[in-house]
């Protein structure tokens, strides 16, 4: 069995549809600084800094450009046809601008370039002119970004694969989670155990097949959603230790290849009260009604309208925070959403995390997150970690 | 002793630090996109999402603008007068059209106000309009990131205070971390059981004076810097197994209230060999002719120029992937930079990692990292972890 990866063919056609793209709309060639797809076109995933780096497309050809600290790295990962690097940031000469030679060697001087941002974007300290500034005598067309992640809503098939693992071990992660969590344990501990335990047998179990693009985990934890906290649909992580008759929010989920998936579960410490089990409830219809909509062929929004339909007949609506639910796979959030603003058509190979949630003052949060991949006729659930109450009591 | 926090009168002070340059530019309020920023001026953190969010600052009342589902976590953490949402993201009114309403309802139509950005920017599936697209009567002046990053470059002293209880507890993470060190060791375990065991003294240790924004951790790890390839300087994580013999480059720090340290080290698998020494001795007198001098007064490039003179007469330029060092705070890097092309003068409060590095193709990196910072004579090191080779044997 080879490792879990995408494999440098499809990475290679990926590439061949932005190329045809950038043909069929004038285009000569392209530049993308996004990290995210430089390894999603190029398979180098990388810490971004200060230190701009970008891709090059063109006649078929990619070519990378980075700092002197990444040369061999890139050389060795990559697919790149080849690795162009700078001596560092900021450097006497700025690194845009023999990015703008580099553009004129390659016989992207005076022509119309698709680019995903207009220059290169850190928070990390980083300062820089425009491409358009460096490049004044090109075309510098924006929109590429979207293209890319046009073309990431759709999963292949070896990214459902590597989607599917990642379930596997967000499973065990969040298995491990609610074992260890009782009355008197501590939130960081309890995820540190249940994140180092799971990342342990996943190694110990696909061993050389494994590779991460990014946190190398399959973890789990609460981020800061532990009892009347838990109202606070993204609370942070607080110094909180469990006590009997909390309501807990989870989340787990592990990275293989760069590829994620997300499994949140509403638990309690202890027999919840009746308020508790009212709105755990309401949330598991809100889940299964929503799960229930999705198939091909309908918009987004279409699913987030029969979402806020059920919460005016039940009386729910204030208790609601956020849309149903959005795409996933290299990024923790992906487009489109499950959201009454979002006309996009769904389509098989599509992802989505179903997690309508109600939050209730004083009470807690009620949310599970399951992830689900759209069928030619409906859909299937990627995760199984069990849903119903009885199955979410820990301690 | 009260939480390890900074004051909001100290975040009150910066937010009139801000004002009082608008009105010298003749700008009559501000739009703050970036996370940091927000967290630098306000105190909240947030999980930055596909939904936007702004800081708005304006006659010294600060406003924050975010999603529904931030708007109690935002009343209840930050020091906003005002906390004011919109109902999702991309909603059937998109959110940068309200925050236009927003501004307008704020006295902010038709003047000129300062930005940090033209616009709301993630990589997790967020598209939207810029802001002078939907203010087109407003004059929208760049530059606002520029100075408040220009703020964070010297350290006031609470600040300081933080960062060195940071050093303290990523030099805990960091010594578990050599003492797991031992051949037939796997990089995770090692990396994941040092930061667990860290992480849960520092909490026991702190307690209720301890407070996250972000990571909620003390951690120490080796990023992929093992054996041959830790002559790659941002390498990532590999599922590598310690052997002996192995350079190791690591790196350990701790998250106090979202300001953070660094710490690395070079290490050996048992007894290095004469070139792994050689390497090691030349790394150690770098680092020492680096941290020599760091003094107020004297220009970034400066102390790169000196840097690039010591490596050239020693013949090891060839060895060289990075400049000196970057200055570290709220962010991982943060200006200015240690580089020929840094005019930044140093000035006392400033604090600079100093990690030069080599690395040999087959041997491996050598790169110590200490975070120091500039005093009214010189400068004094945060860092206390031995630098010597004896002490970084490990196993």
């Amino acid at each position: 069995m080879g490792p879990l990866v995408i494999s440098a063919a499809e990475r290679a056609e990926r590439r061949k549809q932005v190329e045809k793209r950038l043909q069929n709309e004038g285009m000569n060639g392209a530049v993308i600084f996004s990290p995210t797809s430089i390894f999603y076109l190029v398979g180098f995933h990388f810490i971004p800094t200060e230190r701009p780096m970008a891709l090059i497309l063109k006649d078929g050809t990619a070519t990378l450009y980075v700092p002197r600290l990444e040369h061999e790295h890139a050389e060795k990962v990559s697919d790149a046809d080849a690795v162009r690097s700078y001596p560092e940031y900021p450097s006497e000469v700025h690194p845009l601008r023999r990015f703008a030679d580099l553009l004129r060697e390659l016989g992207l001087a005076s022509v119309n370039i698709g680019v995903d941002a207009d220059g290169y974007a850190s928070s990390w300290g980083y300062r820089g002119p425009r491409l358009s500034q460096v490049m004044p005598e090109a075309k510098i067309t924006p929109g590429l970004g979207q293209w890319i992640e046009e073309m990431r809503m759709c999963k292949s098939d070896a990214e459902l694969a590597l989607i599917r693992e990642s379930c596997r071990w967000g499973n065990l992660a969040h298995v491990l989670l609610q074992r260890y969590s009782v009355a008197g344990a501590r939130e960081i501990d309890i995820s540190m155990r249940a994140t180092a335990e799971a990342t342990s047998a996943m190694i110990d179990t696909l061993g050389p097949i494994y590779r991460s693009a990014g946190s190398a985990t399959s973890s789990a934890g609460f981020r800061g959603q532990i009892g009347a906290n838990s109202a606070l649909p993204h609370a942070v992580t607080i110094n909180a230790t469990l006590k009997p008759g909390d309501t807990l929010v989870t989340g787990a989920g592990a990275d293989i290849y760069g590829y994620h998936s997300e499994l949140e579960r509403t638990m309690f410490v202890g027999e919840p009260n009746q308020e508790q089990r009212r709105f755990f409830d309401y949330m598991l219809l809100a889940q299964d009604l929503a799960i229930s909509l999705i198939r091909p062929g309908i918009p987004c929004s279409a699913v987030e309208r029969e979402m806020q339909r059920f919460y005016q007949e039940n009386g729910i609506t204030q208790y609601t925070r956020h849309h149903t639910g959005h795409n996933i796979g290299l990024q923790g959030h992906e487009m489109p959403f499950l959201d009454l603003g979002d006309e996009t058509i769904l389509a098989p190979g599509m992802l989505f995390t179903i997690e309508p949630g109600f939050y209730v003052e004083g009470l807690g949060g009620f949310r599970h997150s399951d992830t689900i991949v759209v069928t030619e006729n409906g859909s299937e659930s990627l995760t199984y970690y069990p849903r119903d109450l009885d199955s979410l009591i820990c301690g």
